[in-house]
């Protein structure tokens, strides 16, 4: 017996293929998918293939959605003329949780990364322009990460919308709540130093 | 936007229940299956239903199998005076990986432990008495973890397999090959020091 039983061993190299899931991983994940009700198992298995099929692209915005468009682009609630470009489908609802944003979202399937290969042509840019060019439009925020790839994509970003009359605006850099200075990197102490606000 | 798509929510609840995956694994893992390929998402969902479906436990040693009695206990190759019991159905991988021993394995799904509730009931022993009365043994082969539990359910079986003429035996406890003396916990050295074995 080299290795397990074959529908096993398939279980596990499929699941090692999963993002932060090494050999011990897929194996501890295999036997428990085994050992547990057959009933969970199942609902997983259900559960990954109803996903792919339901959850299609938004085509407006490019979130994941089960309509098109998806419900935030719909809902005549939310106001139009801002948009919020990030960079994957999640990061809306982080920005969502907030309960703070009620404008329009633009996800952009990743950042620009000359190393990774990935140019203006592989994100969604072109669909933003596109938006944006159409009018009625008064700010576009930049809620890309604060890293360099997320950094440059709104650099890059900025430069091509420049042209149109909007606000284009970039989300705040400066320490998290709840940080100790002492603990800080000096960039951040410097961009919290850069972005500070007057005290009313 | 309280919450994701309802596919989507479901597929991160259900990757939830899996052992090791928080919250934020669930998430990542539903969107790079969202993200990947549609035959990979949908041949893990088949590698979940199939494993399920055509993975029985042997009635013999009750490691999992798709034929039983598995594929060591029909072996006619294998030494069948011997039987070395392990917890779960993966140690028996670990130990056939050594190429070491050729005798059949009897699984114990699981360890004593009074605190959570398990019981000699709850553990397959009745199997391994049959096994062990029916005769033609020479050796039974205590190969649980030298964990509190693994070692109460050795100490165990030695008095309930006493009376029975067969020897039986002890994985050794000592320095794992590699080990440096200087960082190895006292209980180790002492064992291995009362488990030593005369050069010849």
């Amino acid at each position: 017996m080299a290795s397990y039983t074959p529908p096993l061993e398939r279980l596990i190299e499929e699941l090692k293929k999963l993002p932060g899931i090494g050999r011990k991983s897929a194996q501890r994940i295999a036997f428990f998918l085994l050992r547990s009700d057959s009933k969970n198992a199942l609902a997983l298995a259900a559960a990954i293939t109803q996903a792919r099929e339901k959850i299609i692209t938004c085509s407006l915005c490019n979130s994941i959605t089960v309509v098109d468009p998806c419900e935030i682009c719909s809902d005549p609630e939310r106001d139009r003329e801002r948009i919020c470009v990030v960079e994957e489908p999640f990061n809306i609802h982080s920005i969502e949780r907030t309960g703070l944003y009620r404008g329009l979202y633009h996800v952009l399937m990743g950042n620009l990364s000359p190393i990774r290969g990935i140019g203006p042509d592989e994100l969604r840019i072109s669909g933003l322009i596109a938006r944006v060019s159409s009018g009625g439009l008064r700010e576009i925020i930049l809620a890309t990460s604060p890293t360099t790839e997320g950094s440059a994509t709104a650099h890059y970003l900025t430069e091509i919308l420049r042209q149109y009359k909007i606000t284009i605006s970039r989300i705040a850099l400066g320490l998290p709540v709840g940080a100790d200075l002492d603990y800080a990197d000096e960039v951040t102490i410097a961009k919290a130093i850069e972005g500070r606000l007057e005290v009313k």
